[in-house]
């Protein structure tokens, strides 16, 4: 049915090495398109012929010169960012639509930061050593230090597709879900997400939270603080605005405003290294007005093997890694093929910069 | 208010040892009713004159003899189960009301059963000991295989308290939800869960699964297990029926009509060691027909030191502890005060044996 009612565009998906069933997969993906997959070796320059045949491109930075865009309507982007693109020439003019892969890490950054929760307070890590010793630990030296998240506060600063989902799922758990956005979202409009989500996940009205809270000044980021939080969630992009914007002063706030007979306030992050002062975060863990860090992002990056953010107390890193998956690419270019349908059907796009859409 | 209206109960509560803080606790919660907490050493018995005075009591497994306990209306049994009392000649008359803590679980072992999942699926471990070498691995080598859980079919068999929160979670994960029970659920009365909810948890109405499936015949089970489950949790009460409910021939079943791409299907078992064949489950994990499986529950337990389960592919052992925390004994008491609320309003009891309530 598509087939005939939609036109076929020449999609050309450049990625740098694809597994046979993922390469499959992406084949009946784009069943009804013209499809040429081209996966450039690291250094080589895509040769222009594909670049000229193509209507719609989906690349991670690759990009042609002007004259050989001359066909191309949408240059679909593998990143959740653009800013690595908006300024090249080629888009400047504004001819071509931009569309962004933000939204599809929801799932993996939630369940990462989730995961992360649970293995603090369970100590789950202690379990595993007893299991590689081949030791069933008594049961009773966990029990009065284990707790759970059911009643406890989540306050997610930057409420966007990924601060989302993990309030989706905060709130199953049984927690309150506290959102805090850079500017007022006061309308039920502003409120929603307007971009693409993973089906069955997200908070598509922004309904989760109990209250939303905003601005990147002190004073409203202090009030924040002082809410009794049990989680604090750093999902902000990364500006010189949010650089250190949670430092040693934010810390002890966010310690003394804890009501929790559990446990002191939790930090994540998986927004970048420098949005807090980890030297002042070494410090609040050290001194325990903090129970814990998961970090997927650390300042710098890679960290160095003698950096002392390694054995702080109770800080769990990740080599930057939440958002990745065998899903990543699948649910990207199911932006791509949402947008050729509307496209053809002269819909907006989903995920396009500035609005711009066909 | 209550202080006024409510009759004060004398309450006594038996308790091994208990923290001064959650002691603390316990005395704001029932602060309008008379309070005797007593910390039996190992082997006392508790004095016959604290028996003789209660007219409630909550406790493990310590219980007066029936001449002492003349006064008592509630027993309240700090555990889910009530098979270790409902024998006793005190309560064998039915003067006595009894209630569980049946309903005090669903948190923390639904917590325990998704960290499982996700630790599986996102190879956190490696991770864990990549921190504890102090090295930052390159991500791509998680890119491939990591997965998550958005998208995914989970089949729980057992749709008790704890599987209705694990359903609620696995929704808000993006999953499909599959319920089995052991009678049907047909009629929207009979999907409900009466019983004490944790607040903000749960599926106190039914409402999550995409389905509901029954019986405890194999070819029941059999028609479940074609679902084509990402993941099959066992929650099932251990009773002559449910024992090597699960062996080889399921095993082969479940991984022969699994379709996700990502990973063969995922067993977790928080119900008891013997509701599987575990030597067909280690051979299943051994030859990749399973690609994991989270344990709570051995058999034996302990696990022994030399016992092949430990060291099987892909699975995550715990001894037995995923229900505790520290919030467990305030979840209990919450349902003894929920109910002394009720015994004053001349309403019947939640959590009672039998439908037993005043």
């Amino acid at each position: 049915m598509g087939s005939v009612e939609t036109p076929r565009e020449r999609v050309l998906v450049l990625y740098g090495s694809l597994s046979p069933e993922v390469e499959e997969s992406i084949r009946e993906m784009f069943a009804d398109q013209e499809l040429t997959i081209y996966q450039p070796k690291p250094g080589e320059v895509t040769p222009p012929e594909l670049y000229r045949k193509a209507t719609i491109l989906a690349t991670f930075s690759h990009l042609p010169k002007p004259e050989d865009a001359q066909n191309l309507k949408i240059i679909h982007s593998f990143s959740a960012g653009l800013d690595h693109l908006i300024n090249n020439p080629l888009l400047k003019e504004g001819r071509i639509a931009i569309t962004s892969s933000s939204g599809i890490h929801g799932p993996p950054i939630a369940e990462w930061t989730i995961m992360n929760w649970i293995i603090a307070s369970r100590k789950h890590f202690q379990i595993y050593e007893a299991q590689k010793a081949h030791r069933w630990d008594d049961k009773d030296q966990y029990l009065r230090g284990n707790h759970d998240q059911a009643g406890k506060k989540v306050g997610i600063l930057g409420y966007g597709s990924i601060g989302r989902q993990i309030g989706r799922v905060s709130q199953a758990l049984g927690m309150s879900v506290y959102a805090f956005t850079a500017s007022p979202r006061k309308t039920p409009e502003s409120k929603k997400d307007n971009g693409y989500i993973v089906p069955g996940t997200g908070d598509a009205d922004g309904s989760i939270p109990v209250s939303w809270h905003h601005g990147l000044d002190k004073a409203s980021l202090h009030s924040f603080l002082s809410l009794g939080l049990d989680h604090l969630v750093i999902s902000l992009p990364l500006t010189p605005q949010t650089t250190k914007f949670l430092g040693a002063e934010e810390f002890a706030l966010l310690s003394a405003s804890s009501t929790s007979k559990a446990a002191k306030p939790y930090i994540t992050n998986i927004s970048r290294g420098r949005v807090l002062d980890q030297d002042a975060l070494i410090e609040a863990l050290n001194t325990g007005h903090l129970s814990g860090a998961a970090l997927d992002v650390t300042d710098p990056e890679p960290l160095p093997e003698d950096h002392p953010l390694w054995d702080t107390p109770n800080v769990q890193i990740s080599p930057h890694l939440s958002g990745i998956g065998r899903e990543y690419l699948p649910r990207s270019l199911d932006i791509l093929r949402i947008n050729l349908g509307r496209l053809a059907r002269g819909e907006p796009l989903i995920n396009a910069y500035g609005g711009k859409g066909y």
